[in-house]
């Protein structure tokens, strides 16, 4: 039986854990699924944007010159030519916005300035030559930085790599993360539950968290607490959470199994809730000893486990949270010597703390709106004290829009 | 031929759109596969959370007052039992944290605070009744409401959902968009582009932007400009976005097919860039007609269609984007009479303007970190003048850090 006779700080643990994890290889995907994905080289662009002296309106190319000191009672009077690859002097066809300006033209006059009579066209606005076109390589010229590398690419990012006629990119190779969840007393949702049995709830939770920070799941194993070892070989992943066998219990085995297969860096850390968090290696794929309670667990996650699994999809290690400044209206008591995971709600008089440290209820997060971390120096802040929330709507930030 | 003589303002649209819209019925999902749906319905917990008394240590139940005046030098000592249903009086059992609390005991001792000595155990240490233990019912009784209505799941919701043994909940119905890309000088991204073809970009853009906002795409089907009314037969769809073919061009025929195929109720919008969106509905189903231009199709699905795919997906309305408050490097000119949508970069100084209102340019848009709408009824604003920005990094939150 293991008891924790101290508690590594969270930073020491963070700094461990950037020193062992890096942004892993690149991976072709096609620019239609890229939205999200973390750009892996700097792509210059293959072409000129836009490719050819372009109309930015629908009408009719000109000479610009040709419409000086037009005007109501003196229109310019040209030829209309059907599609036109090059227009003599004393002419004009139609174009249509984004298409390709003839030779010899330098000008669009908007279709609502053109009065067609036959085979002509009366223009009674003198138009300033080079009006309404886009000129080749005005957009970005061929070989010029399209998007760097690290992007993490967003919708109109895509529009661009296919403007330039690109289909495939590369990106950053999302991790592969093995779940592993531990314990002989679980109940599965949606089964019946055993009279001594809970139902396992830390798995949706994870496998969402693991696709923000853009890994992707690739099994989830329900293990009894004696054969965690069994899934301790980590082949084809990036990293592995076990969650739930990690704490001061006589059937707790995580810790053990990792000693036995890798190396267990470190087991107990100075954070409230998560103490019982461990966390070591078997070769190169760091191993994550996550606690079973589903709350200790997010906070674990998010302060260590998801860090990493950012780091190796080439994103930033800091938060996908939004973060808010705030006045509490309570204060805050926090322990020495340990990070305080601490729950607050928001209301119109500023943020209300509704859990801290040990509370480890699940409605009591349900009903947060974020949360701050009071550091392991710190006893914790008075009423009235202005703090650094982190939101938990990382889904639906316009409720960011009330400020 | 389509000549515009006058242009709606952008609220009377939103307005009909907002009459005209409404979530869409429920349909079960399961809670693994739930981040990110909205509650159809407020749900009741169908359990007490937790469902028996906890353990909230590992370590020893017992009832609390027999460690009355334990200490170093006067242990409490009880004969601890295997597993037990319940604990006569003067016995304790090993229990594990989140594990129920036999029938008698009342209180936990932390594993470390206990001694064994064969089958007895020594606790050194007076524990009161209640301590470490979650009663039955405390985090969450029956019945009482779990997750509201409208509730954009998050990954701790699911752990909520589960706790309480669900597997399967209703969520809204995520509507079914179909993508109709217009036009016959389009070259397709990774194919080869003939002289007067540009490549079509919107098409990955808007099907990002789609999933953004909560939708799917059923189809995305690319038509010569004189076949649009083929695909407005909408069947099993929610919505159609057509893009290209709404302008003035004389090949422009998306208005005219729309008109017959059911209502054009808005065409030009005085929206910049974006003017030639037009708005209508076949049946019940809305139809948006978007520019081709990328960057006009992006500021017309954002003001517009995005706004309408978030209602049917019983999301809110409001952008998805971070908002902050900057103040402007230079000044901003915008024509009375339209909505102008300047995309603007973030500076140490401020927000710096990179492309306002008919500026279309692509490489701009992918430089710019935000935007922010000038009001129909505003020239703009001088230097310095504080605005509300809305971020585009609604996928990485966390660069909000830098405040």
């Amino acid at each position: 039986m293991k008891t924790f006779t101290r508690y590594e700080s969270v930073d020491e643990v963070l700094n461990w854990l950037d020193r062992r994890v890096s942004a892993l290889p690149s991976e072709p995907v096609a620019v239609s699924e890229a939205c999200g994905r973390v750009l892996a080289e700097t792509i210059p662009s293959p072409v000129d944007l836009p490719s050819f002296d372009r109309a930015a309106v629908d009408g009719y190319a000109v000479r610009g010159v040709e419409t000086v000191g037009a005007g109501a009672y003196s229109p310019a009077v040209l030829q209309r030519l059907d599609a036109a690859p090059a227009l003599p002097p004393g002419t004009t066809t139609r174009v249509a916005a984004g298409a390709p300006i003839p030779e010899g033209a330098d000008t669009m006059v908007a279709a609502s300035l053109g009065e067609e009579a036959g085979r002509f066209v009366n223009i009674a606005t003198a138009v300033p030559p080079g009006e309404n076109v886009v000129r080749r390589g005005k957009d970005l010229a061929r070989g010029s930085p399209l998007l760097p590398q690290g992007r993490l690419l967003r919708p109109q990012d895509l529009a661009l790599l296919a403007a330039c006629g690109m289909d495939r990119i590369p990106v950053v190779r999302r991790p592969r993360i093995r779940l592993v969840i531990s314990g002989d007393d679980l109940a599965i949702p949606g089964q019946e539950r055993r009279a001594h049995q809970h139902f396992e709830a830390a798995s949706p939770m994870l496998k969402a968290l693991v696709a923000r920070d853009g890994g992707e799941v690739e099994a989830c194993l329900h293990l009894a607490d004696d054969a965690i070892a069994e899934a301790l070989r980590p082949e084809n992943i990036d990293a592995m959470l076990i969650v739930g066998s990690s704490g001061e219990g006589w059937n707790d085995r995580a810790a053990e199994a990792l000693e036995t297969a890798g190396e267990l860096a470190w087991h107990g850390i100075a954070l409230e809730p998560g103490r019982s968090t461990g966390i070591g290696a078997v070769g190169n794929t760091p191993v994550f000893l996550l606690p079973g309670n589903p709350v200790a667990c997010l906070c674990a996650y998010d302060l260590l486990a998801g860090r990493a699994i950012r780091r190796m999809g080439g994103r930033s290690t800091a938060w996908p949270y939004p973060v808010r400044r705030a006045a509490l209206t309570k204060k805050i008591s926090s322990e020495l010597g340990s990070v305080d995971y601490c729950r607050v709600r928001l209301t119109p008089n500023g943020a209300e703390p509704v859990a801290t440290g040990g509370n480890t209820r699940l409605s009591a997060l349900a009903a947060a709106d974020g949360f701050l971390l009071v550091p392991e120096d710190s006893e914790g802040y008075p009423a009235g004290a202005e703090v650094t929330l982190c939101l938990y709507n990382f889904l639906d930030s316009e409720s960011n829009h009330v400020q």
